[in-house]
Formats: structure tokens, C-alpha cells, sequence
């Protein structure tokens, strides 16, 4: 069939689109969601069909593309092409057969995953896979052939050395800059470490936004590979490269209905992991009141989960179950939380001495776990201990720094907000919970991540014990404003329960 | 937030749609289906977000919006609005504890229901809601629920009758069009019979289709009220009035997997029935061999759902299961079909028997269940036999047409292709099947149900002996670029099965 083409001007970045008009695809039998082969000449594309409701949107006898269609079929506004239906894919139907409670494949997963990954299913159908694996449950061979398929469809960074660490934390807790750490302390054992981090999506920082407070994190993936070759380890920004992307596709219909699937979880973290060339992980689950884990026997089916998956991917995995029930550090926010890494790292006096104890703990784990060849013997929390006592592990750090391209020199030279306020104790006692939510939504009211020197900083911890009008902490902010909007909130809560 | 206006200029027609860039989006930790409310001085109306990938699209600092949002805050290009987050609608969380496994109440599928119908709801989330209902399975107070509230959510024909009769087939079956014979015979028994019909959706003609080639079936509710308030009966197009308008927005996302869900297919059928206020409801069941119930027992299981829905919806319902194994009736296309019906109406020589014959069986079990309480005794098969034989159906039929609008006065002038072919058996032997299936792609590929007179006639039906040579059916198409493409399709299968 001939239609016109209609240049629509907007462009999805996904899946390609053809819109036709309603009444046109009435009668030509053509639904939301059919694939439409458009021909112009010896050019083809294949879009998926969308359905204009009113004419002003696409007039009857014309086919609304966007540019991307355009360009490939080499059509302009008032073009003659030819369209046809078009197979959908395969995948659909195996889409269909997982909602049906039947097992997918290897096979069946790339085909999927494949798919998803080269925009070639809508919304509509992802959104089915997801809820398909949600209510079926992905059994492990499921969850180990996502996890490959979600490696297979992204870059890869091939690391030439061995052992290559990784390390991920489920996540939930404040502050927590753990990987920041570890990462320079495992470096200086000699462990190579490919570290990319997330930025924020609901906390005030991820490990990328405080890392970028002290040097660039936005490397590309052969950038990693040189700093990584030089230094031996990095900690860059995930989302600047191309690792296990269809990961994101499916995050983004899993969060209309906050969907926690976790066959996914596995699959997503372990993804990343794969993408990098890892041989062993650390996986941090932070348990405790306001953490993404609350209860123990949670974590620690997670941590079984992980180690047969882990297994079943040819990767050694080592699981630290660590306190998760207030915030970790003093910083909250990424330069409060860059500073906090940094003295520790130069085991200055006001170094939080709970962010030192846990990173000597989880990268001791891995040390104790699974020593180097060439060590006479294994090393664990004191060998830590003393890379990071000697300044060792601060060296390593600043290798990194230079190596990805620094930003500040000295945590004294890091920026924070200039308008600030000191919340004191209503009341004398003892402090018996400080709320991860809570005191994460004031840094984000404040500022946090998108303005660094915003945040929270923490003078007391649980079990202190506190006098009416003593400063339990004290928020940065930008500008006056933003400290008012965080004023606004603390009228509601400011987090931490004295008793 | 403050944000400049970017008129894009498309149009949904569903959802009210608004468009941030990627980056902003990040910033502000917005996501693809959160709800923004946008405001304009004292006007504000609540929008779906969506990203735009590129800043072709939408550009940082601007907030892409559609006419309809336009309109509604009194906005246009380069107006600046304010914008926050709203929280989602509560039917969200509802659809995720059904994909959770919950059971549903009342209140439940009303709010879910009314969101989907009131354009509240994503795409993505009505799939998560159909992909719930589908893999949890629906039970009959769910089924209930969701009857109830589709149809309180459209349009409702009141009928001050007793009883008022409707009819439904679950379809499948080629040719077949009882209802245009059923509908006649009940009228003028003396029962209400206020028939909407679908059009085709993936047949060569539905019974809205057919009764157009006879008359007018475009009429608004106001007109089916007076139509069936003059003649007692009508049979009139559905997709014209809003009757459970949310069964459409359901469909639009079960077409990309073909969910086909029990529950949604009895809520779906009965909706329809409650929104014209029928107190009494003829279910048609074909079941066989390319039909769309293949086995008796899900046939059965069927009749048994449709008895106990009705009861717990106060409806009296007669179910009747037929022989769907092979195409009813002669014609297959609207005009073919539509000759049929007039022919079996006025006892004419080539009438098809199969055709009158299910016709009078379907009809006279609403009448031998339900008989009208001036009647003195119970009537059958004899009765409705009688009322078709005496020309007292074809009066009927002739008034609703008259009443609905008249097209075509006699069978005589009812035009069909010019473009035609016959089809000549291959051997001589006896027929021993008639694929619904390929008959109605044959009669599809030539043109019906657009082409009105494109279609298919039959001279012979399963059991009939033939001669090699002996035409078994001809094909008819508008031109003879289209009976070509029928010619194509018949090198592949003819539907005809002789041994």
C-alpha cells in the first residue's frame, strides 16, 4: 500500500515509530504495535505502527515518520512509500510463553535480551517480559542466561590481568562511600580493579557523584582501560559506557510499579560485573531498619542467591553482610562524602571512624578470601589495616585521581555549601535511631548530588548519648533558598530519635 | 521548577502527555510515567512525563506539551509554567498487588478501571495490569467487578422493556451471520432486542459490516433508543457509541502478546450486554476445527462461566453451543452475507438451509427459556419456524432497516465484485473439511470487509460429494488486481479439503 510521508517532528531515541492515521489502520486491519515495513525505492525499514487519533496529529493517506526513518529510507516530507506487515519478533512469542509459566532458554534469553537491547520491542511488550518474570519467577539457569545475555549486548571491557575485583553494594544506607576505600586499599594489595559506579537515582550521591568531586569519572570504555593498565584501578561513571544496556531498558518499566524482581537484581548486578571482565566480587548487603535490605533472612537468601549464580558465571564471590540500620561516614552528600574518603585515606583525625572500620572489613574479606599467588601467606584485616595506616592505599587513591584527571588536590580544598544550619537535640538522651530515609531526603531537599556541596553532616552516631541544644548536624546548602526547603522538611522529621 | 514552554506538535488523544529532556529529567530524578503537574497561573492540569532521548526533541530547560495540555492551563510557545511532582494514581499500587497475587474487591477494579478509562493510566501500566489478570487468572467476583465497572464507566442504553434480549457468538466461524436472522425472528416474536454488532477485526466482515450493505448502522444512542422504541430491535454498529469504553483500551494492549484472558473475554462480552440494559442473554458457542473454541469441554467450561456471571449480574442466560467446523451460510464478504440473510428472510429458493437452520435453533431456545408472560404456552423450534416462513422476520427486519435507515430495498441489488474467479475441485471425491480459517483469508485478501461486495460464495459444504471440475466456490473482488492477490494466496491453500 502507498501512503504520503509526513514528516513528524519529534524524535524517541528508542524504537523506531510509523504513525498512521486511525481510520486508515480501521481499515487496513493494522494495530498498535504491528510492524510496518516502509519501502522507498531500495530502502527499508521496519517501525513499529502507532495510531494517530485526530488528523491534525497524521491526516488520512499519510504515514507520520520521524527523522531516524527518514534518513534511513532517504524520505522527505510528501514522499511516496510503500508499506507492508511485517513478522513480529520471535522474541514476542517467547514473551508469551513465560507468561504462560513455561522456561525460557539460553536461547530463548538472547533473543529477548537482543530485542530489547536493538529497540526492537515496544514498551507494551518489554513491560510484559518484566511482569512475566516477576510473577513467574526466573529460576537460576534463567537468571544466569540473563545475566550472559545481558553481557553479550553490551561493550565490554577486556581486562588483561588476574585476579580482576569488583565489588557492588545493594545499596540504602547514607553516606557509605565504602567503595571509595576499599577500591585504593585492594589496589594497593595489587588486586586490579575496574570499578564503575552508578550516579544517584533516589540517595543524595552515588559513588560516581562523590568520586566526580575529586577527579573526572565520565571515561570512556578505552579511557578505563588505560587508567586501569597504568594504575591498576579506577572508579568511573558506569553510565558514560555502554555496559549491559539492557539493563536500563528494563528499569525503566519496572519503575511505574516499582517492581523489585529479584531474578532481575542478580541479573542486572551481576551484568555489570561480567561487563568488566570480573573473576571475583564483593557483594556488600547492608542490612537494618531504612536500609534496601531490612531483615536478615532477606540478606542472607540474597547472599546464597549470589553465590550460585556466581558459581554457575565461572565468578568467586564474596559476600560481606554488614550494618545498614543508620548512615555510615559523617559526609552525606558529594563533597561532604568526598572528604570524609579522603581523611581516612590520609588517616587525618577527623576521619569517620565507622566509613574506616567497614571499608577494612569488606576489603579484608576479599584479601582473606581469595589471596594473591604470590603472597606466602594470607593476609586480612590487619594487612589492610596497614596499607591503609602507611598511606599505601592513599597513594593508590591518588594515582586514580591523576590518572582519570583530578579535580581537587586536598579534602581542605573541596567546596561546601555556604549556607548552612546546625540542628541541635530537643531534648538530653541517647540517640537511638538515625533514619537512612529521612536524613537521605533532607541532603536531596538541600541540594544533594546535583549541587556537590550540598548535604548533611552527622557529629553523633546511635548510642551516643546527647544534651538539649548539643549540634546533631548540620545541612549545606547553595543558597538560602534550598536551606529553606530543607528547613521546610525538617518540620516533619529530622531523623534522628533521641530517647 | 520553572520551565519554558515547547509546543510539540502531535496529539495522543489518550493520556495526557509531557515531555522533558533526558539530562533535566536526571537532574531532577524524574522518571518515564511520573505524574507532573503543570501549572499556569491559576490553571493546572496533570500529565504523564515522557523523555525525550535528544535535544532536537525537547531541549533542556523546556517542557514539550500537546495541544490538549495547551488548551487546558491557557499555555502556548515559550509560556513558562510551573512544574511539580503529583503523586501516581492510586490505582498503581492495586495493579501491583494483583501482579503480587491479591485478590481484587469491588472498590478496587472500579478505581482501576475508571483511571484506564479517564486516561490516567500509562500504557505500560494497563499492561501490568492485563499481564495481572491473565497470569493470576480472575476469579468470578473479580469477573463481576470488572463487568460492573466497564460498564459504568461508558455510556448505558436505558430500555423501559421486559425482557430486553441481547445476543452474542463467540466467533470464528466464516460466513455466519445468524444474528441478522436471530435478531428478526425475536422482534417480531415480540421481544426487545436492542443489538450493537461489532465490525470485523480479523474477518472477512462482521455483522456491523453486513447490515451496512442494508442499511445505516453509524446511530448515536439517542437514535438506537428511538429505533427500538418504534420497531422493538435494531442491529447497529457498537464502535458508535461509548459502550465500556475501557474493553477497547484493554484490547489495544493484549493485541501485541494476543493475551486472550478468560476473565477480561466474559467481562468484555457482558459489559457490552449490561450497557444496553439486556435482562436476557443468548450466547452462541461454534466450537470445531478452525473455530475460535476448537474442544467441546472448554466449550462447556465456557457455557458454565456465562451461567454463572449472568446469575451473579441478575441476567437470565440461554447458552447454545453450535457446530462451528465449517463456514455457516453461502456468503462469506458483507454483501454476500447480507443476500444470504435476505434470502433465508424471504424463504427464497437459493436461501442457505445451515444458515436458517442454526438461525431457528438459536432463536427458539431464548424462546423455549424464556417465553413472553402473555404467551399461554412455552414455543420452540415450531414457532420461530413459523415467524420466519410467514414473512412476520422479514417485516422485522424490513421495519429496523427502514427505521435505521435504508441502503438496499431487495437482495437482487446488492452489488458484488465484478473481478471473479471460480474454483474448480481438483479431483472427485467428497468434502471433508472447510477451513474457516483460509476461507476468511482468502475473502480478506480480496477485498472484504472494505470492499463490500468482495467475498467468497460456497456452492458446497462438508459431506458433499464432487466431481473433479465442479466449481466449489467463487471469488469475488472489486478489481482484478485483487482477485489476483486472492489467486496468489490460493497457490498456497484453497480451504477446501476433498479425499
Amino acid at each position: 500500500m502507498k501512503f504520503k510521508v509526513q514528516d513528524v517532528d519529534i524524535e524517541t531515541g528508542g524504537t523506531l515509530v510509523a504513525i498512521l492515521n486511525k481510520h486508515d489502520a480501521l481499515m487496513l486491519d493494522f494495530h498498535t504495535g504491528d510492524r510496518l515495513r516502509i519501502t522507498k525505492g531500495n530502502k527499508s525499514a521496519v517501525a513499529v505502527l502507532d495510531l494517530a487519533e485526530s488528523s491534525k496529529a497524521v491526516k488520512r493517506g499519510y504515514l507520520g515518520l520521524m527523522e531516524e526513518v527518514l534518513k534511513r529510507i532517504s524520505a522527505k516530507q510528501g514522499s511516496t512509500v510503500n508499506i507492508s506487515l511485517e513478522e513480529k519478533p520471535k522474541s514476542i512469542a517467547l514473551i508469551k510463553s513465560k507468561l504462560d509459566g513455561r522456561k525460557l532458554s539460553a536461547d530463548d534469553m538472547d533473543a529477548i535480551i537482543g530485542d530489547i537491547v536493538h529497540n526492537k520491542l515496544t514498551e507494551v511488550e518489554i513491560t510484559y517480559f518484566v511482569a512475566a518474570s516477576y510473577v513467574r519467577g526466573l529460576d537460576m539457569d534463567e537468571v544466569v542466561a540473563l545475566t550472559k545475555a545481558m553481557i553479550n549486548t553490551g561493550q565490554i571491557l577486556k581486562v588483561d590481568r588476574y585476579p580482576v575485583v569488583d565489588k557492588h553494594c545493594i545499596g540504602g544506607v547514607a553516606g557509605n562511600r565504602t567503595t571509595m576505600v576499599v577500591v585504593p586499599i585492594l589496589v594497593a594489595a595489587g588486586y586490579c580493579v575496574p570499578k564503575t559506579s552508578s550516579r544517584s537515582i533516589t540517595s543524595p550521591s552515588g559513588t560516581a557523584d562523590t568520586m566526580e568531586v575529586l577527579c573526572n569519572v565520565d571515561l570512556s570504555i578505552e579511557q578505563i582501560r588505560k587508567v586501569v593498565d597504568k594504575v591498576g584501578g579506577c572508579i568511573a561513571w558506569g553510565g558514560a559506557v555502554n555496559l549491559a544496556p539492557a539493563d536500563d531498558k528494563i528499569i525503566t518499566v519496572e519503575h511505574p510499579l516499582s517492581i523489585d524482581a529479584e531474578g532481575q537484581l542478580l541479573a542486572s548486578i551481576m551484568a555489570k560485573k561480567g561487563s568488566v571482565s570480573a573473576t571475583h566480587v564483593l557483594i556488600d548487603i547492608p542490612v537494618g531498619k531504612g536500609a534496601k535490605i531490612e531483615r536478615m533472612d532477606k540478606a542472607k537468601h540474597l547472599r546464597d542467591e549470589f553465590m550460585k549464580l556466581g558459581r554457575k558465571l565461572g565468578m568467586k564471590i564474596v559476600v560481606v553482610i554488614t550494618d545498614g540500620s543508620q548512615p555510615i561516614g559523617n559526609g552525606i552528600g558529594p563533597a561532604l562524602e568526598a572528604r570524609d574518603v579522603m581523611w581516612v585515606l590520609m588517616n587525618h583525625k577527623d576521619a569517620p571512624q565507622d566509613l574506616k572500620h567497614k571499608a577494612l572489613l569488606v576489603a579484608s574479606e576479599m584479601m582473606r578470601s581469595y589471596p594473591l599467588s604470590h603472597w606466602k601467606s594470607r593476609h586480612g584485616y590487619h594487612y589492610a589495616k596497614q596499607l591503609l595506616e602507611s598511606g599505601k592505599a592513599l597513594e593508590a587513591m591518588e594515582r586514580m585521581i591523576n590518572a582519570q584527571g583530578a579535580h581537587v588536590a586536598s579534602p581542605e580544598k573541596i567546596k561546601l555549601g555556604k549556607s548552612r544550619l546546625d540542628v541541635k537535640a530537643g531534648k538530653d538522651g541517647r540517640i537511638v535511631h538515625i533514619d537512612n530515609v529521612s536524613i537521605s531526603r533532607i541532603a536531596r531537599v538541600a541540594g544533594a548530588p546535583f549541587d556537590k556541596g550540598a548535604g548533611i553532616y552527622l557529629y553523633h552516631h546511635v548510642g551516643d548519648k546527647v544534651a538539649k541544644g548539643d549540634v546533631l548536624f548540620t545541612i549545606y546548602a547553595e543558597n538560602s533558598q534550598k536551606l529553606d526547603y530543607a528547613k521546610d522538611y525538617l518540620k516533619q522529621y529530622d531523623g534522628v530519635v533521641i530517647e
